[in-house]
């Protein structure tokens, strides 16, 4: 890129900054809109609402000057978009999600989930920070750039899938049939969130994920506990036994081979993040606990992001009503899923497991397991070029340098995006921590939203430097 | 009894047991009749059927030459009835239930559990054996008296609740309050069963039961599993490795002090059972197991009969839906039940129980317990001269003489009636070991009716000369 060219998108980042400050309250009425649309993936019922919110995303990236599709698959669309192709420009690749989770238990919603209202600064709805909000910002800068410069100075490719909340099941099929089409130099994705209130991040770690139920099965129908009891195998007692083999007195996960592909972490990272602002009393008082827990000789940070776990998600057994039943159960099961990091692999992970669970069980009972999905675990070079842009566009969105952040989720599409298109992903989020994300009452902060609308204006002009 | 009234009461029992043998079929329409009143004490629903069946089982007592009174409670009615006291004649107390097991899961019943019908022999419906049938059996016994002699020869008390099967929480009040009018030399309890087809029994030993529920609390709400996973207690992993530390690797409970007071079985015992004709691949087979479980050093019979355990009859934790749902659980609990044998004490083991748990207990989760119930295991002596005549009415009943066995269920109410009456009970039982008890398609034999019927009109003759 010529140093006139740099100066002339550089002048119209100005303009198109100016543009999105006079626009804030249009802009949250367009996110109000797109929030009333229930696109609950995982619920039948709003099959038809998923397929107009596709349609909403889609004319609204026509709006922003892109060429939208919306592109059929076994189960919910992929949206996809593109600006006219100008050879020379880097070509980024933005990928959201226009679908959210249940919004199940109602009850628990101050207000009704689809019903967007503003409260203490905050847009609170089902979809508000995961994904719709951070989508929006993109759209809405977009947006901004196609009315003040006649489009961003960068190629693009928007992909925005309506079944991440379902495990984007069509998407890894997608992503190889239409691998030429979807080839970027760069990702970016907006799924994850700031440090703190004014801290804004990028996060250069995700952990992987494997997702597993085991199931255990005595005898074939329920027994009575006194005719029966202490003469059969109890399915309930044998999977907690099994349950409690899976971690050592430190904390330690005793999968054979569980940690020989894990990265150790670097002094220097270790010090990084020992100077992080975070208060841990307040952390741990948010979530009702007086104490943290894990892995002994790391902090809670580090557990959270660099250290791999394995955590009973849900257990089902035998009666679970009011006051007593005396059976033996049949059956007992346990949702079991690890947080993997790097280089563990997904595969020999749950391979491991499954053998070990296997070798551990009583000969009495039978075990079978169900798999719910492997993610691989993530880390972007923190010192390439695109990281060194994408941290000057924060600082012009936020007016503060980003801090280098992992998370302990899992973004499985960054694996693959990896995998398939050869493509590394800059994850730039704009949520807080109290956002509650998959839970009720969730939100997005108002401030986060317009200052990640700049952000994702100034990235469109910072990475045409790549 | 002088020896012309025992003879005059045995030329009674004969035409009784020829009365019997002709209303067979009258009989099974009356018990019919019975068991299609949905009495089902755990259903607010049924809460008038259940007052409807009580006048029902008054009315057919009253037939029967009684004095009956319908007692109100503070949950369902209690059925008391009498006949003329006579002075120098013993006092049986008859106890039994009118109430029933929910029938769910409906699905399962080849025919609807209150519209009861005959299949293969037996009559099929809910409360068939527990405990209509049973109950019924006594009824007809009394009615036969009435027809044929003008009554039993014995002083006559009966007590049928209607709470049994939620846990007979007015019957202890009810017993206290009325010990006067209550006192028997004698109880006896048709809600037990043959050892198999053909082979009637009176049971000597129940074993008795704790009930429990233990709750882990961790963080106050369900937490994101990547953003909390490895820094927070997940209280399903704690309730699992609690569950696990209560047996060792012989199949022994490790509660302090848990056998200290168990009876250890006599060798005449252990020879007695193991010449029972016991068919234990089949037993197995019915349960679709290959192999018994259990503490090592024992029998299939002597586990079921005369040594404690502690199974986990439900377990609740987080997600229990399809597919993957990423929490750590706020919670997780789980019904904890433990059978007990002579001499241990329920109150003592269930304080040892929930002490062992806390001191096991992690520090940073929030340990609580609930307790469903205590009944104390119960020992009848063998040698008693009730006893004996109890086997001569079976034999008079059956044609064979009866095994003395033990079960490894509970009946709360044998040790009421000793710890408030000072009264032993007899339990002489006729139902069959696949009668499918709180399950669907429960049955009743109708041969084990008929000479039920007739072993209870010989119990009300052979006790007078107690």
């Amino acid at each position: 890129m010529s140093g006139a060219d740099r100066r002339y998108n550089a002048r119209m980042l100005e303009r198109v900054l100016a543009w999105i400050d006079t626009q804030r309250e249009a802009s949250l009425q367009s996110l109000v809109e797109f929030l009333k649309i229930p696109s609950v993936s995982a619920q039948p019922k709003h099959a038809g609402d998923v397929g107009r919110c596709a349609q909403w995303v889609a004319d609204r990236l026509r709006a922003a000057g892109l060429e939208p599709q919306v592109r059929p698959t076994k189960g919910h669309p992929i949206v996809t978009a593109t600006n006219v192709y100008q050879p020379g420009r880097p070509t980024v690749l933005f990928y959201g999600h226009y679908d959210v989770q249940p919004p199940e238990p109602l009850e628990q919603w101050v207000s009704p989930p689809f019903e967007p209202v503003i409260r203490r600064g905050a847009v609170v709805a089902r979809g508000a920070v995961d994904d719709k909000g951070q989508v929006w910002a993109n759209i809405q800068a977009l947006t901004a750039w196609q009315q003040v410069a006649g489009g961003a100075p960068v190629n693009l490719t928007v992909l925005i899938e309506g079944e991440e909340e379902v495990g984007s099941d069509n998407l890894e099929h997608f992503v190889a049939a239409n691998r030429e089409e979807l080839k970027a130099d760069v990702a970016l994705i907006c799924d994850t969130g700031q440090f703190a209130r004014g801290l804004p991040a990028i996060t250069y770690g995700l952990r992987g994920l494997v997702y597993t139920e085991i199931f255990v099965t005595g005898p074939d129908h329920d027994l009575h506990s006194g005719m029966f009891g202490g003469a059969v195998p109890n399915p309930a007692n044998a999977l907690c036994a099994l349950l409690a083999t899976l971690h050592d007195r430190d904390g330690r996960v005793t999968i054979p081979g569980f940690y020989d592909d894990v990265q150790d972490l670097s002094p220097a990272e270790r010090e990084e993040w020992r100077t992080l602002p975070f208060d841990e009393p307040a952390f741990l008082r948010e979530q009702g606990l007086s104490a943290g827990s894990g892995e002994v000789g790391y902090s809670t940070i580090e557990r959270r992001w660099a250290r791999p776990t394995c955590d009973v998600n849900g257990l089902t057994s035998g009666y679970q009503g009011p006051g007593a039943k005396t059976i033996i159960p049949s059956r007992a099961s346990a949702k079991v899923s690890m947080r993997l990091v790097p280089d563990q692999d997904p595969l020999k992970i749950v391979t491991s497991y499954e053998r070990a669970l296997r070798v551990r069980a009583p000969a009495n009972v039978k075990i079978e397991f169900a798999r719910h999905g492997l993610a691989g675990p993530v880390i972007v070079p923190r010192a390439g070029r695109a990281m060194q842009l994408a941290a000057e566009a924060v600082e012009v969105g936020f007016g503060v340098k980003p801090r280098l952040i992992r998370e302990g989720g899992s973004i499985p599409v960054v694996a693959l995006l990896r995998a398939t298109l050869g493509v590394d992903t800059l994850l730039v989020g704009f949520g807080l921590p109290d956002d509650r994300v998959h839970s009720p009452n969730e939100k997005f902060d108002l401030e986060a939203l317009h200052a990640g609308t700049r952000t994702a204006a100034a990235l469109y002009q910072k990475l045409a430097e790549l």
